[in-house]
């Protein structure tokens, strides 16, 4: 095995994590959206680094950076380039900078065929549609979504012709699956774990599936100081109910990572001197286990329309979300621990709560992903961070990973 | 006793009603603010009604309608004839209309002095204040919200002098204590507890003091994917315990009619994938009596600390209001009590969970109000209603006070 100096890969990381940082659309805070002359910044600055570790590189239609090096059935590295409105550093920019920084460790002679991939859509913050980039990589790229508009009325289709590319050559940007033998994607945890369990990097064991409902409770408005307890149908008193047993099924269900959010609560009419006459309110619920989140849906469903009942409410329910976890490539995840361990950690396995372009190049080849240790589990904030230590390391394992990959 | 025929005092009283519910700023909905055309043109017709009574007429500088007979110590009416926005026709005119028939029962002959009172400001639609037009009547007019504006900018004094009165004539509308005996008020319950026990009419035992506390819980906002159950400190599951808590002070409080009301529930940053980071409540907590009242308070803050020390939250309580209860006349209430038992009825005894002009005259005399059954408690709404039958019933019981009341 090669010599690996993390700390030095830390330090390069870092820079090269202020560099992106620093291409912004707005001064004094991050945003970085697809296909914007900002993303064609940090595009270049990508391709730059991607060049001077000895890869080859090109763009496809969605302005996905590609680097190449090798010829034959490759492995797939990548992560995003594009932020949400207000953004951190870390979230995304980190796992294209670890591929390259592991590439340019090999010194041009990688043990393997290696194209390192840098999407520019994975956030979804300018249309209203996710992972476009990755998408086209694993072909399944939705041509329905070219007719989706952003907050200006700009279609994507329209994004795509400003930035210079052709709708038309979508279909080119995917692989064929004889050219691919794994999609591997290093990224900050954005959550708690790892940090509260003190180790730098944990292994994904897979991507949560999702439900996200909205529940509309409806009882009767009524004056504040007149209509007596007994009488009341309050559409408050029962969503709470409802809240507080969601969040205990989410409890109930701690041993495989359930997580049960109520983030919404809209009250009508909303004032100090009348009783509420309706609430909507939202249910996002996340497991790796489908048949579990499912069995919780119902859960929630059956105990709802008991408070719906006993108080005399109306409750409706709407799903607006539901998608299925995607597990993690087995081999791929002993790989990314065995190469922890070797740095003398400990691969932590924790599920991804939140999506990622993994999920999408699932579909495509094996897939894994390797959390990093990100302070306080902030995420989605200017306040995210990840040491220089623990990126050093990511990159590091990440090396590991590449030579036990090349010779299994 | 004179005869009464209830059922044509209904008729008369349902016409009024309707003629007074046509005078509206705006067509296609109920809208009659204070010192406005539309209260110039209620007034006249009003003053009107008044004259054919056999009442000599006044206004004073807040424009309440003064319809005068008799000289001497004497029994005063009142009700108002402003509107909340979208309003009901019944809120408030019933009052003044029921003394309007009574006094006209008598022929020009009633049995002692009268005043019949049409305030023009009760509800406190147009200026951030109640109550002036009686508070002026009862000498504790606050000459500090005469700098009070309405949304347009229009303060309560330009307001006083566009509808051709001089502010400094206020004091003037104050009666002297040894001018008055008494003030009475009939309104509609706008609460169910008439109709659920299928009564018309009721005996008011005092109109009940609130507390309104703004609550603020802050916890800490995360991403609904990745932070775990047992990590989170969700101020929205906070709030809702709290919720509930406060909804059972206010059961176990029935006894004395007390009601507590979360009414406000606003969450931040209240997106479906954020665990929220705060939630701004308001509780509405009403009781005859105010030391079941503070009591109750000091339980609800009580509880509400255990509950954010339990969960790691913050927890703020700002009072925004505070009004002690004002008790009915004793003697007042039975002869209202004896008068609805002459007609065949049964005066059930209820507080008033909302505000009055009775509370107000309180502070000159001795005051008491009689409620008339309105359908379903609604009220502040289109569909608020009272029939011809209750309200001829609830003339005809204001006929038998004023008997009572001067044979005392």
């Amino acid at each position: 095995m090669s010599e690996v100096d993390a700390a030095q890969l830390g330090a390069r990381a870092e820079a090269m994590i202020k560099a992106l940082g620093a291409i912004s659309a707005e001064p004094g805070r991050l945003v970085r959206l697809f296909l914007t002359p900002e993303h064609r910044r940090a595009a270049d600055l990508v391709a730059g680094w991607m060049r001077e570790a000895g890869l080859t590189v090109s763009e496809d239609a969605l302005g996905t950076v590609r680097g190449s090096i090798g010829q034959g059935p490759r492995l797939l590295i990548g992560s995003h380039i594009d932020t949400v409105i207000d953004a951190g550093q870390y979230d995304g920019p980190l796992g294209v900078i670890a591929g390259i920084l592991a590439v340019s460790h090999f010194g041009g002679k990688p043990p393997l065929p290696i194209d390192v991939l840098a999407f520019g859509d994975e956030e979804g913050s300018r249309f209203p549609a996710t992972m476009a980039s990755s998408s086209a990589c694993a072909g399944v790229f939705d041509t329905g979504t070219l007719g989706l508009a952003d907050r200006k009325g700009v279609t994507l289709a329209e994004a795509i012709k400003a930035y210079g590319k052709n709708p038309d050559d979508i279909a080119k940007a995917a692989y064929r699956k004889d050219e691919v033998r794994a999609y591997a994607e290093v990224h900050i945890e954005q959550g708690p774990l790892l940090e509260f369990d003190g180790e730098p990097l944990g292994v994904v064991t897979g991507i949560v599936g999702q439900s996200r409902w909205r529940v509309t409770v409806t009882g009767e408005a009524g004056h504040a100081g007149t209509v007596p307890m007994r009488m009341r149908r309050d559409a408050l008193a029962g969503a709470a109910e409802m809240a507080l047993m969601i969040e205990r099924v989410g409890r109930d269900n701690a041993a495989s990572h359930m997580v049960a959010t109520v983030g919404r609560f809209d009250v009508s009419p909303g004032a100090t001197n009348i009783i509420p006459a309706s609430v909507t309110f939202t249910i996002d619920l996340r497991d790796l286990d489908d048949r579990l989140r499912q069995s919780a849906i119902d859960t929630i469903r059956r105990e709802a329309r008991a408070v719906a009942e006993k108080r005399d409410l109306g409750v409706i329910f709407e799903v607006f979300h539901d998608a299925a976890a995607v597990a993690s490539d087995g081999k791929l995840q002993q790989h990314f621990a065995d190469a922890i361990t070797a740095l003398g950690h400990k691969p932590m396995r924790l599920p991804s709560g939140a999506g990622h372009d993994a999920q999408t190049m699932a579909q495509l080849c094996p897939s894994a992903m390797m959390f990093v240790r990100c302070r306080r589990g902030i995420s989605h904030n200017p306040a995210e961070y990840a040491s220089p230590a623990d990126m050093g390391l990511a990159v590091a394992a990440l090396i590991r990973f590449i030579e036990r990959f090349a010779s299994q």
